[in-house]
């Protein structure tokens, strides 16, 4: 059997907390992984701590008592999310993705999963204090970011579909009305894809009216689950009537002017939940 | 500014690492990094490397010379990928994911992140060898373990639709015969969102005849692509005639029997293609 040093298992278990975000590993895990003292292991935990919340990697709980451990929660740094949030609104003002309609091409920022990881990391800090079963979005492009969020939340992913494939067995299906265009639409949702009771956290890419994120509250009712927030990376400007009132977002989009070719972008309001979670 | 001690070093080191894998860092930026001597940065190193090739975490590839540094490569195992894919397969085999018609639900796999991480590592010891300049893969339930592939990769995503939407832009079209129903269908993906003579790993969640495969290859070459090579999670039993020959897959179908409530899966091509990149 391996002799494990401090600084092997310092490498060893930086790793090991990093793929298991949000969950409780006992002193005793360690201390039989690495054949070493419960001291030694508490000695090496407070440097991985010390490290990970100085450097912004995120935060250390430790729980005391027999069922105790330690928990990593990932989150990131008020500078480091300002940074983050300043890039993502560089980008949405790049005049190249504005497309006929005033639409945005959005898939350079979504098919970047580093950068979709670090995105998930910022709804992550938002959302750590809470308790959050499972993230749910929409097909397809809020998948990304869903996955980038459950990711470090450690949770499952539900996806709602527009259409209904036999591939998902029974589905509980809603109509709801695109706030924009005010069309009826149908989504769905595999019945075994969420659990009773489930409490939810609610993920898209982009938010007009919020008619999407309504029609998604209105399924999770149906599977008496509950809402535990709303997060979507891009929210539109001047909307008249939003359907919902409670959600974060990394970027608003202040002007979107197809005829000057120029989009203005400011941050969302992510910044002050960031701030409140503090 | 913080004194650095090898031991904080080390932490701050391994993540940093995993958050940047398959890209060279200089000896330099650590350096600078840490304000420490490059000969501290060298032993450093050396340990990192120990226990991550121990450990089963990935390789640590040193270059050397002046543009040289240190590159991280993401890898499984052979004895933990064999676990994997065991994994896998027996999940498979739960007779509850049968629906009619002989179709399995997926979404439960499919739909937890740390999984489909895992799986990503594996396919992405199996391509660590080539160069690799974008995933793609078709909407929607290929997405997940496209973003995890390229995610340990650290390349894009690219997505094909079988519909089109106002917001990707121009888009190339191809038609191709799905192979098992023997239908002409429709795949499309935003010209933008791949560059003209890109290396591609195409990825899906399952594979039957390979007809959805081949019109990716097709698509690809529109693109004057290059197919790198397919990846597949499942791949169905008895398929008379396959349309593609050259794919890595982790789980086969060997037997789906609707009326005994029965399936059995085995292991995929992909421990033999595991053992000839070892």
């Amino acid at each position: 059997m391996k002799k494990w040093k401090r600084s092997g298992r310092l490498v060893d278990m930086t790793h090991f907390l990093k793929e298991h975000p949000h969950q409780l590993v006992s002193l005793s895990y360690f201390s039989d992984r690495y054949d070493s003292a419960k001291s030694s292991i508490s000695e090496d935990l407070t440097i991985v701590k010390e490290v990970f919340e100085e450097q912004g990697i995120g935060s250390l709980l430790t729980v005391a008592g027999a069922s105790g451990g330690v928990k990593y929660i990932p989150k990131i740094q008020g500078a480091e999310a300002a940074e983050l949030v300043q890039n993502i609104c560089e980008k949405l003002e790049d005049k190249e993705r504005l497309l006929p309609g005033g639409y945005l091409y959005m898939m350079d920022i979504l098919g970047k999963p580093q950068l979709m990881k670090e995105i998930g990391r910022l709804f992550a800090t938002v959302f750590a204090g809470q308790k959050i079963d499972s993230v749910m979005t929409v097909a397809m492009k809020g998948i990304p970011l869903a996955y980038a969020i459950a990711s470090h939340l450690n949770v499952p992913v539900s996806v709602v579909r527009r259409d209904h494939r036999v591939t998902e067995g029974s589905m509980v299906s809603i109509n709801y009305v695109s706030g924009s265009a005010k069309r009826i639409q149908t989504m769905s949702l595999a019945r075994r894809s969420l659990q009773e009771g489930a409490r939810v956290l609610i993920v898209d890419d982009f938010m007009k009216a919020g008619g999407t994120a309504r029609g998604m509250m209105d399924l999770l009712s149906e599977f008496k689950a509950e809402v535990v927030g709303i997060g979507v990376l891009v929210e539109a400007e001047d909307v008249e009537e939003r359907l919902v009132d409670d959600y974060v977002s990394i970027a608003r989009l202040a002007d979107v002017n197809n005829q000057q070719k120029q989009v203005k972008a400011e941050p969302g309001n992510i910044m002050n939940k960031l701030k409140m979670e503090e």
